[in-house]
């Protein structure tokens, strides 16, 4: 066995960061043989010591504050940018065009606008280019959409979704780049809600209509700054397919963590999903065995030889966290940069990237005018 | 002790009538002493044999298949009207406008219209009137509300819930009243969407500010004619508290039996219900001894000698089912009857029923026109 | 239609009388038509003024101290025991032998030769005799006995059940009867453990084998006297059946407040069950569609029209509770007395209470002595 | 930061090996500082082409086909002895005599005698001993330690547990060496049970007192040979403190993939866990806000800053899996190295091992003898 090499330079060491280095290194060993064994060359960051450290930590060759660095670097073939939203556009851009492949964190850009320029430039130098939706890469998630694409679940009627969190409930907790418009673009519809779109869009492998949206901050002022994102929006969607259903998210929920929910009701059967137990499917068919007297939702622990993903880890039960959504992710987008092979359908890339902002972009038009929108998508 | 007796007239001895009459019955000796006892004078229906046979096994006095004999008895101090949507107007402004006093099953109208003429005819009279809500009188649900007025969740931030069934998804079901608007109004927007909107305002204590609505009829042909009202309905919620969320209801989600399931969370707390297991209540409390190590959702079995209505029953852990929820809705006016006294807050009278309507309305309106609707109340 | 009457003597009106009287004024109309009808002749109690508003709640048209009244009251077909342990045997055998029907609550006796003398002795008489196990008649129950009776578990491996409650952890909990040997006979061991016995008898249609076991008293005094009876027991046992499992009960477990649990596993499936939430029932079965990506524990609730006893109450998602068990019960020991059919196999009968007997007793034996007892029945 | 390195060689590289590998690459970067840095020297196996592969995909330097080779290698300070059960001893006493600290996968010898010998031969070297019993180090556990030695639970009156698993209930599953006596020692008695005994003492901080046992075989042939280990137990305990309850292990339970459960009741609370959510505890407090009104078992999700080992991984609601409680075992371990520090309280050290086993033997004997066996342990 000779596996081919790639170098990979990463764009930001913080949470992100911490993500896919660990990822990169874990698919190295555990995805084996690797598509491609990744090379850590080298990190980019704003702090000289910070960066510095983050280097020995995961064991990049180099760091770097200057992300063009990375951009000019010939040995690096995987730009991997997981920076603060307003640092997506201008460095994927750029190391595209310098013909390295690319993987980009979420939301793609600020809003719509930026994200279709993002996915319009990168997808002209032809690399290939990764959205990173990464709850796509839950074993349930993915077992999710081939039961409904196998038609398991007959013509969906809906689909809802929420991804609830708690943690700016409080007033005291301070001003952050992420309740900054000019560097996040928006709140938890960018943050939280773009997830549950992409979800949406994946599992039932359509588009979103139409949107009657509603956003809310409920607390203006923060020490550090005022807060010009949404704290919270709720809608109700019509998807391309026919489903409706709804779409929220928050970070003013109490007790919730991480709370990404989401279920889906077809003509056959039904199935939900909880973040918080990636491990299980809740799964409902109408014409399973042994007939009306044991019917039920069943709580499938995805952790079988047969499951998505599942030939890289362990013994059915037992169980792997969220970490592990990036491994994938990553293993996935090595092997379409090894075959030359589609990032789509399982990844996101650029241009779902886009359409959900355009997306969230119509949630937020909808609330201020308070009219159902109906999105529209450019090419 | 001598508990005055109160005359009951019921008009319908179906499923409701059939909740009903069982907590008649039930009431008289579980809520010891009752605050009335309450007399079976008579049952009317349309079919002569089965109204008979009804008569029989609830015992009632007498049966009839004219609700009128029932207006025109003085024998009778309470209308119970548990007949389909098309029948609450006439027979209760009667039975109201006969001295009567009147309880009349949700939704109180087929319409906003309906239901203010039904409201301020009835009112005009000085009778105790109630609309069946029959779910704000699930003992977790009372104290639900009681924990948000006492203020342990502080200020409310969302209110979301969902109504889900099943029955309905099989093409093969047939056309029944309740899928046609001449006699039910409108489909899972008022039988299901009702209750979750009546409970928004119960629990929060407030009223629906806006809404953007969308409704959905997946199935448009059945057996016997077509359906004319909402299969499904999704909407996207503004509280007059400042509170967002969002409401929705169907009957197309398979392994849904009886899915009311709602979430409220505050600023300093969270809470959540599901109508299938209705002796619990999931509470979080951020500040809950023993401090940050041990926090979360807990599943409050709300069967202790302390919780609401549990005075009537068992000890701790001994449950209680669904048509309980009517023994304590009866047992509260048959109360407020006695006294003279509120049926509201903790029962929905006729102008919840009214409001309840006008939001129902709004959804629909906002689904035709694609425009957020402001809820405008008529006194 | 004309059903016949049977007249019915009661002896307690606590917890259990009221359990009981609830049932019999329930079946008389939601099991339609019911075999009999159930007459509240009298009610028996030791405290006049309690048992005389007894009566007045209840509806028994007399009332008494003396249970010997009933037994002599020729108008009396049924003698129904809700009194304390020790008021078990007399009163049952005495009615029996004046002709008269009767059941009697759990545990039958206070030891094993109690029981079996009771049982020997009702049984010469002819009459039918009922041990109230009521939680044979919870429909999730009923339902895995008929699935496990049909094969669907295929060769049964495991049975293991607790029976947990918290009402005496606090030392300052006073003496009451149930913690006296005199009147109760054994603590947790007769009044739960004979649940979980005979529970694990019903729903594997077998017999408890052998078993080891251990009691334990943790507070042995309390305001009023001295505790002579089991906090807890903890057992290993083996079935008949090749079966094997454990066995405990405890009244020292904080939080739960009736946490009845079982689970049998077997060589085709698993299922196990919580009285918590007695309208489910959960159920795995290794054969089932859609085959090995979609299996998992179903959440079966058990509230179809096709389900146990679901022909007397509601649509499908209205659960039932607690009480519902004795309408169950009750309905099945009057259609044995009209039509002289047997109580066996789903009502527990007097041979049933004894064997359930023995078991307790043979845990207490291996307790004392620390050795395996092999259950032996008597005849 | 200048860390020191420990040269690893590892014995086994199928499913421990792999497990453990994993941990010693993550802890490397994700304990960061790591307390050492592991270098992963030499892995020795069987098949030589297969432990070939194995040193290239985990990244050891080089492999061999005989431990003895680890032994003699002085670049290797850390013995990791991941072999089947019958390849414990010998090497893991080899490997300590020559100076190297040793961590020996569970059961730590096939029976008492057996471990008593290792762990006295090691404990006589002076090295470091550690014996993987990994469910220690799941941050639940970990927490339900340290409330229960709070004091957060009061005195403590009952510990059950179970470890259910279903991979051999299929006849046509063939003979494997965990179901041979020569190799295993025992069936799910060593290799189940062994965990939930230890985790008993572990968060109880006590020992087994008596036990009284029942071991089964269900299946004596299978393709391949004669069983003649346990396939599942069943045993009542006694604890040193008090304490009382279950403990039962299967690989006969459909449906239960990984389901180690257990449950800890006290004066002033209760706790429960279940391997199959590893990210969550149960906890019940008797005395926590608001009073008795929202009292109840919260679902803690384990995963905050606060939290066990919560520092090395991700913000709060990201949950990790079931290999991560290797990393956290193998970060104690190289500290416990590096400080010469102590294995124990939180680390199972070759005693732990011994007594587990002294414990498993008891039960077995038990089973043989039918009588309660006082669990006498050796120095």
């Amino acid at each position: 066995m000779s596996v081919e090499r790639i170098g990979v330079g990463l764009l930001g060491y913080a949470f992100m960061g911490k993500a896919h280095a660990n990822a990169y290194r874990t698919l190295a060993y555990m995805t084996w043989p690797p598509p491609l064994v990744p090379e850590l060359v080298a990190v980019a960051g704003r702090t000289e010591d910070k960066v510095a450290e983050a280097a020995r930590r995961y064991g990049f060759a180099r760091h770097t504050t200057d992300w063009r660095s990375l951009v000019d670097d010939p040995a690096i073939g995987l730009f991997d940018n997981g920076g603060p939203n307003d640092q997506h556009a201008a460095p994927t851009i750029a190391a595209a065009q310098a013909g390295k492949h690319v993987i980009c964190e979420k939301p793609l850009g600020r809003d719509a606008d930026e994200s279709h320029d993002l996915w319009q430039r990168v997808a002209a130098t032809g690399v290939k280019h990764l959205c990173a939706f990464n709850y796509r890469f839950v074993p349930a998630v993915r077992l999710a959409r081939e039961m409904i694409a196998a038609g398991d679940l007959g013509e969906v009627f809906h689909f809802r979704a929420r991804y609830l969190q708690e943690w700016i409930t409080d007033p005291a907790f301070p001003m952050v780049w992420r309740l900054q418009k000019a560097t996040a673009g928006s709140g938890a519809l960018g943050d939280l809600g773009a997830h549950i779109i992409d979800l949406g869009r994946y599992v039932m492998g359509t588009e979103v209509g139409s949107v009657s949206g509603l956003l809310r901050t409920f607390i203006d002022e923060r020490e550090g700054g005022s807060v010009d994102v949404d704290d919270a929006f709720e809608a109700a969607v019509g998807f391309a397919n026919g489903a409706v259903g709804t779409l929220e998210a928050s970070r003013f929920c109490p007790g919730r963590k991480n709370a990404l929910t989401f279920e889906v009701n077809g003509s056959r059967g039904s199935l939900s999903f909880d973040l918080e137990r990636l491990n299980e499917l809740q799964v409902h068919l109408l014409d399973s065995a042994p007939g009306p007297l044991a019917q039920g939702f069943r709580t499938v622990l995805v952790t079988e030889a047969e499951h998505p993903f599942w030939e890289h880890w362990w013994p059915a039960g037992h169980t792997i966290g969220w970490e592990h959504t990036f491994v994938h992710e990553l293993h996935h987008l090595l092997t379409a940069i090894r075959d030359d092979g589609d990032v789509r359908p399982h990844g996101a890339d650029f241009e779902d990237g886009y359409r959900v902002a355009e997306v969230c972009d119509a949630i937020a038009r909808s609330s201020e005018t308070g009219e159902r929108v109906e999105v529209v998508y450019r090419n």
